[in-house]
């Protein structure tokens, strides 16, 4: 899209993106068909098309083959820190905090691995020590949203059944609380970028959806980081909000 | 990449990867040459160089015309919540607080403007209500990263050097706790996704890369909402780390 066209389709991307922010077309209506938004942006039809392939890919739209383009119905997960990490103190699991839509837990894989070096200097272990891993996978319906990998030090979990795929109410962080070391701090540390063809195949995402890389390490009351988890979530289908006063 | 080819390019491709991930290939290295990686991995050489883009569009790589591909110094701008919110207190402004990389404010545009749905809520006005905009654009060295949007209520800042394009020592929020709003409790909201038209073309952003929308809210110690911010970063010049006690 270059030159005139060019131009002309991004002021019609920009406006159908305001009307769709605006409530000017609202959730779940049809958008003109791309003949129309060509007569209405003086741009041709081919053009308009690649217009609403990019609604579509910067997700406002979805397109039902042969029916057309609908406002995308957008009901994203919605993460708040550090709420969330205080439900297994009512026996619940982190992702029965998040509100809108609710991942659940489809896979789980627990062993021993030799810590990498970012691992390891979290725990404040040797690189290539072995840690128990906690691999696991989550969804919202049949579609994955995110993957993640849990990190322990051996010897403080190892006669807790954290080494268990079922941990029981309040998940880790009450065993946790069980052996003397409650999370009482967290730290997240974040990134957005394009998945890598790993990733891609293991989330199932669609062309053009990039991914949330997220490192969030536990700490006790006595400083000790007693869990690191990396994770890799579908940036569309995720919105993380953080709270804190100074 | 489909196929035999492509099974071995993502094999390729992730284990290039994971040498960088783990140091064998360190930052500033040069990565071994298409041919090199293509009979390492059984692939052909136009596979091998699709596999080098990939890393380079996923900032694994820069790639330096006529001399090959090179892992990347990625040294990013660190953005800590909540202490960078408190830099005003010793007379800071928020940037200054970050850490690695810093980025500076390249413009600044102050005016009134109509309060849009999403502003007025959170400012608890009429949508359409006039509010005050500061529109400012930060770079580091010459390269754009972050553009912002903040919004005030009229009333609230008129007769304040907020309305000024340079707000003095601290910033906005030494000028709000002047008169008696300093902001004690945030919230940031934040996604992740591909950038529109304008956004790009704003952030001179290349191909392939994401930006993280982050809307922050500022509350002053009687809860009322005394700054909305919008922000679009470039998600591949930033690490965002969050931090909360429970």
């Amino acid at each position: 899209m270059q030159g005139k066209q060019g131009s002309a389709a991004a002021t019609a991307a920009e406006a159908l993106r305001q009307r769709i922010l605006d409530g000017t077309y609202s959730p779940g209506q049809r958008l003109p068909s791309a003949t129309a938004i060509g007569n209405e942006f003086g741009i041709d039809r081919g053009t308009a098309a690649r217009v609403l392939a990019q609604l579509r890919q910067t997700g406002f739209i979805i397109t039902k083959p042969g029916s057309g383009s609908f406002v995308r119905t957008f009901e994203p997960i919605r993460r708040s820190f550090p709420s969330r990490l205080t439900a297994w103190r009512e026996g619940q699991a982190i992702q029965d905090a998040d509100t809108g839509k609710r991942a659940r837990m489809v896979e789980v894989a627990v062993g021993e691995v030799l810590a990498s070096e970012a691992v390891a200097a979290e725990l404040a272990i040797d690189t290539d020590a072995p840690v128990l891993r906690r691999s696991r996978r989550f969804a919202v319906d049949e579609r994955l949203v995110q993957l993640a990998d849990s990190f322990y030090l051996l010897d403080l979990v190892r006669s807790t059944p954290i080494v268990y795929t079922d941990t029981g109410p309040g998940g880790v962080y009450a065993r946790l609380d069980e052996i003397g070391h409650a999370p009482v701090r967290f730290t997240e540390r974040l990134r957005a970028r394009m998945p890598m063809p790993t990733e891609t195949e293991a989330l199932e995402l669609p062309g053009g959806t990039p991914v949330i890389a997220i490192t969030r390490m536990a700490y006790d009351s006595e400083d000790r980081c007693v869990e690191v988890t990396e994770m890799v979530l579908d940036a569309s289908a995720y919105e993380l909000e953080y709270h804190a006063a100074i």
